[in-house]
């Protein structure tokens, strides 16, 4: 990220994407799979919106070596300067979402705040506007946001967190947003440089 | 859509994704593949903020067939109850965006307002603001939102629409959304309900 677009953001916002701990439809504990679309939509997501890095949660080894199969073929290999490149270089893997925190807070000097997001999420919320505000204020050395796959983060985690970001408000009681779109609408609302 | 939705969002909004006639990499026409995530991602999107119907364009009958075979699994088969079966039952198909352009009209008992979406857009631009106000004034009887796979829709097709809305600004220069965080964002700014 560079210093102009550091100073237009406010502070080091990265985004978390957990497959493990997360809630199955019946609400189980489950790690799901990393998928290939989630990789790229989410880190081109990222990349527009200045959110650096974008970090793959999961526990199965074999899992973050995938990524990291697929982050190289598009930064170094067959697909090299193709503008997906300069999108798939700001991933990282993690084992946990505590490791993906403590290797953010090395990189920006500083203990982040960490946001969970969730379309259940009903109680204590931070607003889009308020975290928007402490964002561009500086509030924080950086903002974490972290997002779940499946059906979920869990209640643990939610509950860990510094702060529960409200959900997307759907018309008639429906949000069943991919986790992708709803990515991509939180960055937007929290760092669109025109809102 | 009921009664109650509908004067909450102001005018019916219907969504075009167009596999044809778009470009590639290299700016030529083409006829890109429908693919099973466009078709989800942007159906529960879609459901989401009350967009309806979602109209997959592809002039190819068996690609409009396979995707009439997904959206009947979702709500007459295997899957029916699940929630996605709710936003899979919104989406339509036609060959070509002139006649998803008929059939909303025959459903809103007028001619819709075309706007085209692209992240190249420059010329003559209505804002998000703009048409957001228009909607929720009801100042057309519809609004088609058409947006292109592959690079973007033709010029031809930009230019022949009533309006070009504004691209989502990114970071530097750089705005690779892929389609389906594009219509999500899109369809936030313009019907998100708390905006």
């Amino acid at each position: 990220m560079t210093d102009e677009t550091r100073g237009r953001i406010g502070c080091p916002v990265a985004v978390v994407l957990a497959h493990h701990p997360v809630l199955n439809r019946r609400g189980e504990v489950v790690t799901t799979s990393v998928t290939s679309l989630d990789i790229h939509d989410i880190a081109r997501s990222a990349r527009t919106y200045g959110a650096d890095p974008y970090y793959l949660v999961s526990p199965i080894a074999a899992q973050r070596e995938m990524v990291e199969r697929i982050a190289t073929r598009w930064v170094d290999g067959v697909e090299a300067g193709h503008p997906r490149g300069e999108a798939i270089g700001r991933i990282r893997v993690a084992a946990s979402i505590e490791e993906a925190t403590d290797a953010f807070a090395a990189e920006i000097g500083g203990r982040p705040w960490r946001v969970a997001t969730g379309a259940n999420l009903r109680e204590r919320l931070t607003t889009f506007a308020g975290l928007r505000r402490d964002i561009r204020a500086g509030t924080w050395p950086g903002v974490l946001l972290v997002f779940g796959t499946g059906w979920g983060l869990t209640r643990e985690v939610t509950e860990g967190a510094d702060a529960r970001l409200e959900p997307i408000p759907g018309l008639e009681g429906f949000n069943h947003l991919s986790v992708r779109s709803a990515v991509a609408i939180m960055l937007d609302r929290l760092l669109g440089l025109d809102l």
